[in-house]
């Protein structure tokens, strides 16, 4: 038997269903369902789907059709034809068809649809015979040549032209003139005689452009559609639309052929498209509009306002409009008993078309329906309790960018729509935010005490400009990539920051921001950025904020976390930040920075004392100033391990090049000289001793505390003397000492021996018999993957950190992406910033080599993140499934993490049940 | 049976043999060798050796030695007295054995050695009755006391004593008050009487100070040195040499027990140390010195002037004393027999121990005998020619680095020795050179021009100091690693250079380098530089040059040629590089840069339109600049592919960020705005917008060809003129346009199109129908080698660039390294500066991984390297492990890689060979 290349739906019956979306692509399959599954039997108008098999063929044989199809539609078109009592091309009684695309995956605009198929001189006089209504006849005809003109014939005569300069634009040139011509504004002025010339005119006009006769024959106007449907699978938009998507193109599109009807074919006609519920807010609400006397492209294109079809749909745009429930309240009754049989069916909210010919409902397509955060969280829950929804079901419904919608303020959506941009940089820090421009740290902290709101605009920030960060609305820098300082800092606090945008220029002497091709910004102006998307506008524009405190939100993420096997760490440095992650639900620290503690607020005193460690010239210097520093460094330490009582907390040793601590700041400098008593020369020439070409392969790291011992001895007792206190307190402490940028275990040797000394001595100094405390490595040098066997024998655990990882994999440094990675990102070639996605084709090679070196040496070893990528859900997809035990990152990133970790533990099990099969 | 672990020989007879070195370490297995191989059946002193597998037995049970050891130490003690006719212990003629360490490889003065043993109270007056000589018989025995003392004694107690503070000390402190007393100078003076006196003394000192008697029986005595010999094994010298050599723990040491035969027994007695041949310059002449009525020691002691054995091996020095083959002709035909058999049998030069007893002559030892570089060139080519060697044997008889010394000057050794080393730094550049002190790179180039040698002095190079550089003898400079510009610089000369010396600290404003803890010397004084060991010192010491034009040289090599199947390319940026290339034997470039021309001579010009083409505000500006530039980048780019006419040249596509080419000179960046008519503050600005926090991971190599095609469609057009051009005129050109810093084939294909695009262009202009050359990639960034799969879907060659591969493989800045690599190799963290030779362990795995990758999709990948590595031995053997098919080295580094090339071939075929048995 030839194989089965079009597949029928209509009158209660069906050939497909609902699963087979490859097969008949989305559209198509939901055809199918809603028209043939017992339980749904919708009034669907009748038609055939014709095979994404067929477009591969297509394109496999010179597009060329398998020979059997043409007896396949045939006879699918007589079922139709059968039901409809019509014929397709019949004088008399003409049946005719739309013709639509139909891909597994929908790609909105980007393929060809064809409507009133079967319109030709002939079947035009039956139709107004039958229907009456001339007008509509001639209408109908019009949009049909338009169409196939612009989508078969033009793109058969392989004709590009620029735009708008193809014949759809010239047929409406013929338009607009008889619309002059007769004085009216609204093509529904226009009378049936207008519409007679205007359709010869368009004849001509085709046959002047193209070369070719508008076909007057239906089977030939069907099999134009058809084709044209499939040649636009590789059109230039469906292409580009399928690259930035990751669509392959192997997969290709079905063709639907449906029986026309018409929503305008009087004041008993109308067309409409609802939600099963609320997509806004997720109310269990059935929520839609609709227009009488009109076709599905009328609600679409926006000429009339639609109008709502209930009380609930009513807004102040439109409650002067009437409403369906009580216009046609016997349709109104049956569409919402089909809302409530599509829930129950799909047990998800539906997204659905409808028309109304003559007082007639019909379905004409149901799907999942797009929502925004807050109504993905409600609607998943509600379902869960009305059991249309299992835990599993919930955990996928909402996706982690709409979780992080609940998760900041937003710019209202409906004014940024018509926002000009200022310019585009990176998204570094989610949200929106508006304030005044300032652009120094000291001014942001001084206006902010005034009660102002500020915007840090800065061309890169640096350590010292942290208090000024912290004081401002959002950040805007002109160099920096999504893993600068400026990103870094921001998305640890959550807060908006659009960084390494290149249109601009910072004036810092006139204090004026320069957007290229634009104006100037000076100080004190208002401008208003969204974080989310990189943009940012003059002015100060509406927030909307998503509540932070949200019942619901808290439920749907237990329910995240009863699926989920992978922990949730968090990225802390201060006690403060601790307790927030905890109250996001952070399950430990996965990464706790020395280092940071001489950044943030009050760093004063501790970073002098850094500074002074830094410059001295010998041992002994340095151990005094060490001595001064250790109890800075202890305070902030037992502040957060007291916070995470109960759970592990990874505390890096000193990480960064100890020149980024040098002052830079005359002042500073000269304070610090003369409290050294030395002369501000000679703390010039360390300093510049200090300097490196490379910083971020240079002199750091565990490169620092193999050089300066007694800087790690520090370190570690602070840890550990904490641990003790906070162990006599009774307290859970659970210490885990890393070493940062290791790449051979002779690195790693040479520390434990520090710890394991200092460990005896604070044992005797507190009279304990042991401390419970782990030691590992960071694993961000690809050396240490390719040897994590080596490391793993002296390593308890391994911690990711894919930012160095990431630089080092890709030789990309992180602050001067700035460079080249927009052009590749345009270019495709980088799908995605690696720096915000992990590089599983490359750095997740040395992620997966470095777990299965490590866990054959040691089997129990532990396994986390610490990267920013802790906190990208397809990162953590990545993690989980090459069987890390935890991801850490920043407490705002927590939820997202618990729900991403919770979604790719569901894939996996899919997945193995899937092989187990 | 039990395990044997006692190996007897003597008396033409021997239980061992030459190959048994693993067991017998490499002094037992040659005595056994020389004892009883039936060629050879030398005057061996009868002796046994106790096997390397008793330390190790010794060491793994405790300090214990296998229970029938005693036995078979007995059994072969017993053979040695029936062959001497004398016991060991008889009071009357006693057996005097000599106890001493032997490993398999020599690890001198490292472990220990104890003379003379067997000597008591009782057997001291049999030894009196029996050579009549009393005075003879009590300095043994005094020795004994010492040695035993020291060696035994004072390690069994445990005493670590300070430097100078030992037993040994303390009893020599006795002699020297004896010799006062007597008022003598040397030992030889004291009589019996002194000598006994001293004996007392000292046995009494060391009941004082190390509480014990020392042992007045032999077999105490014979059982105390075999304990001494193995603790050695591990004392501290002898693990810290093992560290540095690579010996591993486990081979442990023999211990040979020997007849005692003396050279000191009067003026028929004498003690000498030979090689079969000249080790200074190789010739095929007996060449020894020896001394009459003396010990071993003394020889090398240098208390008296060793005597010459022959008239060849008199000199300045020694020629007023008698030589051996006038003094003694018999003995001398004897031994001058025994070396030729020796040389017949281990078809090596051999250095030889022999004492002359009352006229008997014994062989002590032998061993093959070290040479320098221009001696074993020529011993190697001579004994081919003696057919004493095999074209195999040839090819390993000669070290890389002894080839190294034929190829530069170097310091007199002789004066050397007696210098004072002012400073030592990172030994950059090989060989030695004097001059005068400069500071700039000006300095260099206008004192050269008066004649002048000089030394140019710099904190570190860039380069604009290239031309000053040039100028110079030798390059020293306070910072950098072994790769930093200076380095690499004058390493392509084969120039002389020190760098990252931290001990001076240059003061370019006083025209002053202070030398740590030291002096501080101006411009215009001399200094000496030994750029192979790193050392420098004040004045000018003489140089001796072997001669660079030498036909044994190059016939070596032609040796080693046929050996070897790795091809050996260079890196040559300019003509006469390529040129001198080729007479040291490269075939073909792997690394021709074309931005090198931007630094040599005459590279103003062509310099001032990259700077232009640099600070291009667009598209437009930089077309024009490039332009301009295009004549330079091909005049250079024809003339080096002219100069390797038939063979492949492998051009490399610009690959520094280009801010390294933004003139730092207020002047050249007037000359430069004026010259594009814009303002200083705006090339500042733009200037400043090129400037990166890690140049090393910006925006470079490809990322600059996505960038700006333009500058890669520039150079491509000029590679494939000039290959046109040179095709037109009947030269065989083969150009590889290799693209560097590729982390994803995406930038590699976006690359080729721009090549073909440019290939269709050329190939119209020329009317040619194809041009011959190859497309090719850098694997120089990790995820290069981790995706090389795909990258050997469209890169037709590999080069591998280990520099970088190896500063991203451990995260190491190689311009920065300075500040813990010292530490790390100090400490034992690395074993060696990695980017000297390939780690292999960590590194070596990308670069595997890679080229399996690569050749599991295009099976004939042509792979090579082009980073500093290709020139260091260990590195080529790697190379040619892993299947590469060449390596590219500095011209100077050519000899070398040919030797090292064949060494690793045969090395891998004899361990082929052994797989196979």
């Amino acid at each position: 038997m030839a194989k089965k290349y079009v597949y029928f739906f209509g009158a209660g019956k069906a050939d497909g269903k609902a699963e087979m979306k490859n097969l008949l692509g989305g559209k198509g399959a939901n055809l199918a369902e809603m028209a043939g599954h017992k339980d749904l039997r919708l009034p669907v108008p009748p038609g055939f789907t014709i095979t994404t098999e067929v477009c591969t063929y297509y394109y496999a044989n010179k597009r060329k059709y398998p020979p059997v199809l043409d007896a396949q539609v045939n006879l699918a078109l007589k079922k139709v034809e059968q039901i409809m009592k019509k014929k397709f091309g019949d004088p008399n009684d003409p049946l005719l068809v739309s013709v639509r695309s139909g891909a597994r995956k929908s790609m909105p605009g980007m393929m060809e649809t064809v409507l009133n198929v079967g319109l030709t001189e002939k079947t035009i006089v039956g139709l107004v015979k039958k229907t009456g209504n001339e007008r509509f006849v001639y209408d109908s005809y019009r949009r049909l040549i338009t169409m196939y003109a612009d989508v078969v014939m033009e793109k058969a005569a392989g004709i590009e032209p620029e735009e708008g300069q193809g014949i759809r634009k010239q047929l409406e040139a013929i338009l607009d003139k008889v619309k002059k011509e007769r004085n009216v504004k609204s093509d529904s002025d226009l009378g049936v005689a207008d519409l007679k010339k205007i359709c010869a005119a368009y004849k001509a006009k085709i046959k002047e452009v193209l070369k070719k006769e508008f076909p007057d024959d239906a089977k030939a106007q069907l099999w134009g559609g058809i084709g044209a449907v499939f040649a636009s699978w590789n059109g230039k938009r469906a292409i580009s639309y399928r690259r930035i998507e990751g669509i392959p193109e192997e997969w290709g599109t079905a063709v639907n052929v449906q029986t026309m009807v018409f929503g305008n074919m009087g004041d008993n006609s109308a067309t409409g498209v609802a939600f099963t519920r609320n997509p806004g807010n997720g109310e269990n609400q059935f929520y839609g509009e609709y227009l009488v006397n009109a076709q599905g492209e009328d609600v679409v294109a926006g000429i009339r306002t639609p109008a709502p079809i209930n009380k609930y749909s009513q807004s102040d745009h439109n409650k002067h409009l009437a409403i369906l429930s009580e216009l046609m309240p016997d349709i109104y009754k049956k569409l919402d008993n089909i809302r409530k049989r599509l829930e129950l069916h799909y047990k998800d909210m539906q997204d659905i078309e409808f028309t109304i010919e003559n007082g007639v409902l019909y379905m004409l397509q149901c799907r999942i329906g797009k929502r925004n955060g807050p109504a993905a969280v409600r609607m998943a829950m509600d379902m869960l309790k009305e059991k249309l929804a299992t835990k599993e079901d919930v955990v996928v419904r909402v996706t982690p960018s709409q979780l992080d919608e609940l998760l900041h303020p937003i710019i209202d959506p409906k004014t940024e729509k018509t926002a000009k941009v200022l310019a585009k940089g990176l998204p570094a820090g989610p949200g929106g935010a508006a304030g005044q421009i300032v652009f120094t740290a000291n001014d942001a902290v001084e206006w902010r005490k005034q009660g102002k709101k500020v915007i840090l605009v800065r061309e890169e920030t640096n350590p010292e400009d942290v208090e000024g960060m912290r004081a401002a609305e959002a950040i805007l820098t002109a160099r920096g990539g999504m893993t600068s300082h400026a990103a870094l800092v921001a998305r640890g606090w959550g807060k908006c920051c659009i960084v390494g945008c290149g249109d601009i220029e910072v004036d810092l002497h006139q204090k004026t921001m320069h957007i290229k091709g634009g104006a100037a910004l000076k100080e004190g102006e208002w401008i208003t950025l969204n974080g989310t998307k990189g943009t940012f506008y003059q002015g100060q524009l509406p927030m909307l904020s998503a509540a932070e405190e949200n019942k619901l939100f808290n439920d749907f993420l237990k329910v995240c976390d009863s699926v989920r096997t992978l922990k949730i760490r968090t990225n802390a440095d201060t006690p403060s930040d601790a307790a927030k992650a905890r109250a996001f639900g952070a399950e430990g620290i996965g990464l706790f920075r020395t280092e940071h503690m001489f950044y943030g607020k009050n760093s004063e005193e501790p970073l002098f004392r850094l500074r002074k460690m830094i410059v001295s010239k010998n041992v002994e210097e340095r151990k005094k100033a060490l001595e001064e520093l250790f109890p800075y460094v202890k305070k902030d330490i037992k502040g957060t391990l007291e916070a995470m009582d109960g759970f592990p907390v990874t505390i890096r040793l000193l990480d960064p090049p100890l020149h980024e601590f040098v002052p830079h700041a005359k002042e500073q400098q000269e304070h610090l000289a003369s409290s050294l008593g030395i002369s501000l020369e000679d703390l010039e020439k360390r300093a510049l001793s200090l300097r490196e070409s490379n910083p971020m392969m240079g002199h750091r790291g565990v490169r620092l505390g193999v050089t300066y011992p007694e800087v790690t001895e520090m370190q570690v007792r602070a840890i550990l003397e904490s641990t003790a206190e906070l162990l006599k307190e009774g307290k859970k402490i659970l210490p885990e000492i890393m070493i940062p940028v290791v790449c051979n275990v002779a690195e790693l040797k040479n520390q434990e021996e520090l710890v394991k000394k200092v460990y005896a001595e604070v044992l005797a100094k507190f009279g304990l018999k042991k401390i419970d405390y782990l030691f590992g490595t960071m694993i961000e040098v690809p050396r240490a993957a390719l040897t994590a066997d080596e490391l793993a024998g002296t390593a308890e655990f391994f911690s990711y950190g894919t930012n160095d990882l990431t630089q080092m994999g890709f030789g990309f440094s992180r602050d001067d992406i700035g460079g080249f990675l927009p052009d590749y990102l345009n270019k495709g070639i980088l799908p995605v910033d690696p720096f915000q996605s992990i590089d599983v084709r490359g750095v997740g090679q040395l992620i997966e080599m470095g777990i299965q070196k490590g866990r054959s040496v040691r089997a129990n070893l532990k396994v986390g993140i610490c990267g920013e990528h802790g906190g990208d859900p397809a990162s953590i997809e990545f993690c989980h499934k090459v069987g890390m035990n935890y991801v850490s990152c920043s407490p705002y990133r927590v939820p997202i993490a618990r729900l991403a970790a919770a979604q790719a533990a569901l894939k996996d099990k899919g997945k193995k049940a899937k092989k187990s099969k």
